[in-house]
């Protein structure tokens, strides 16, 4: 091993608080060289006995729905109550874009030059997979760091709801006002993973509207199966601008925390997401192992093609694929 | 190989209408046995070019809906207007019970005897994708066979509307009287995978009831995003007892056949649902061969308890469970 670093010296400043320190760990868990990659998982190792312990929440919402505003507020806030707030993104569109729903720190620039809050952008490209995987490990870490709370922001493209909803306690949708035209555009499925609704931006002329909105979704809610059992999942207006309603997105956190401590929801759900993790992550190393070949991706597309034209069966194509000398 | 059969007997007789041979092969199809899946592959290749002629039609609903009541009376006006009408069923939870929703064949006594109709049973036990393969490759013997609808019953288990959803046209969800009741019990997503929802039982002292039910899933469904592009998902009362309203949803199917069928909607669709289906069937064998040994599933299990007790991270299980003398 080329690559030596102090591992004691690392667990004692990341549990000590250094962000220096956390974010290099993320590094190593986030690279693709094989070297990092151990250290960082060595250090995660370590400080596995340390995590656990923050309140996971994740936070989605359309394009405009002022998901940052909303975390740069709500996390300012509870840094001056005296919480420790780590801020993490999954964006599955930044390999597209080459960019990032966090890249740009100046979204938030308050939050993130407060000393009680931790801001790391999305993890570079990868299969979602992968990012699926950096995302948990690196959540983990700010747990072991001492950070109480971790928000976890995402942009509704693809599977991202999904993945997001499998890797925290409380899933929040941030909705603008008018339901009715924006459910139309609104992935499907996705109010019904939503632990609470929160109707963002009811300051000046638009609160009358956002208050309207608050009903709406509540009426709809009240026709859907909660996200988690037991859970009536309310829907909220707030002002990110005003700092309004935020202490009551607090407060409802904080009693879902405690029913579901009580009826052991909480601790079930963390276990399963974990297990579901690991099969996922086997699945994962399957398809990537078997796929490791050019030659055997481009057997696949060109079998898909023939699957596509109706040239061969399903079942055959997919033996074909896996025949030893498949060269199609 | 010891089992020969003439093939172009088979391919004739189906063509030709035998429900016998069409039986005999699906009985190929769904065998456990490696001959007869060959026999069965061969089979359908052949008559693979004489599929896709069909409308595919899904039908799901909790129990007690009246599924089996709703299929009898559809497919009887069905088989009466001149149509050949295939019931499949998809059922995972066959495996646990050991029955299966169309095993007791009484349930669909007169549709059984009618000679337009073939009403199949749920496929034994088996994986989820077994069960998925089988049951896409029965819908285009059917098809072959020159069955013009084909209806695919399933119950709410599991990922089983999914694997229905993902194998059909249209997707019907049969309801009761009573939204507010019964949503607060459905599975959630399922109102967002339905082409049409039908309120059964739409008779006698329940009729006025089974109205208002219409227009509060009405009303829902105006503030959720449709199952296919450029419908919207009507909702209907029905009487499968007094045949009523059975023409209406015959002639809404059709109506969103014509509209789908203009803007390539349906083609598309089907196209996707078969590459899908070729990428399922890829996961599953990869799953399949990688746990063929009885060794690696007893280590996957081991790993699993460690994983969720905290006493191992994800990444070390997996990377356990590829090395080559994984033993735990």
């Amino acid at each position: 091993k080329k690559l030596l670093i102090d591992e004691e010296e690392y667990i004692r400043e990341i549990r000590s608080g250094s962000r220096l320190h956390l974010a290099k760990a993320i590094t190593f868990i986030e690279s693709t060289v094989s070297d990092q990659q151990v250290i960082g998982q060595r250090l995660l190792k370590q400080l596995l006995p340390y995590t656990g312990n923050s309140i996971r929440i994740g936070i989605t919402g359309v394009p405009g729905a002022g998901k940052s505003t909303f975390i740069e507020a709500f996390g300012k806030m509870l840094c001056d109550q005296g919480y420790k707030v780590a801020v993490l993104a999954i964006d599955p569109s930044s390999s597209l874009t080459g960019g990032s729903i966090l890249g740009d720190k100046t979204r938030m620039e308050e939050l993130a030059k407060n000393p009680r809050a931790f801001i790391r952008p999305s993890p570079s490209a990868g299969t979602l997979g992968g990012v699926h995987k950096k995302s948990r490990e690196t959540m983990l870490l700010c747990e072991a760091a001492g950070y109480d709370v971790i928000l976890v922001e995402t942009v509704g493209v693809g599977q991202s709801e999904t993945i997001v909803r499998g890797m925290v306690d409380f899933f929040l949708l941030l909705a603008l006002t008018g339901a009715g035209d924006e459910l139309q555009g609104m992935k499907k499925g996705i109010m019904e993973l939503a632990d609470a609704i929160v109707v963002n931006k009811a300051d000046g002329a638009n609160e009358k509207l956002a208050k309207k909105t608050v009903a709406e979704y509540k009426q709809i809610l009240h026709f859907l199966a909660p996200s988690t059992p037991n859970w009536t999942t309310p829907a909220l207006a707030v002002s990110s601008l005003y700092k309004k309603g935020l202490d009551v997105v607090w407060n409802t956190i904080l009693s879902f925390q405690k029913s579901m401590l009580e009826n052991s929801v909480w601790e079930n759900r963390r276990k399963e997401q974990t297990v579901d993790w690991y099969k996922t992550m086997i699945i994962d190393r399957l398809y990537d192992d078997f796929f490791s070949s050019i030659e055997k991706k481009q057997s696949m597309k060109e079998l898909e093609q023939l699957v596509r034209g109706e040239q061969m069966t399903v079942s055959q194509a997919v033996d074909e694929l896996f025949s030893s000398n498949s060269k199609q």
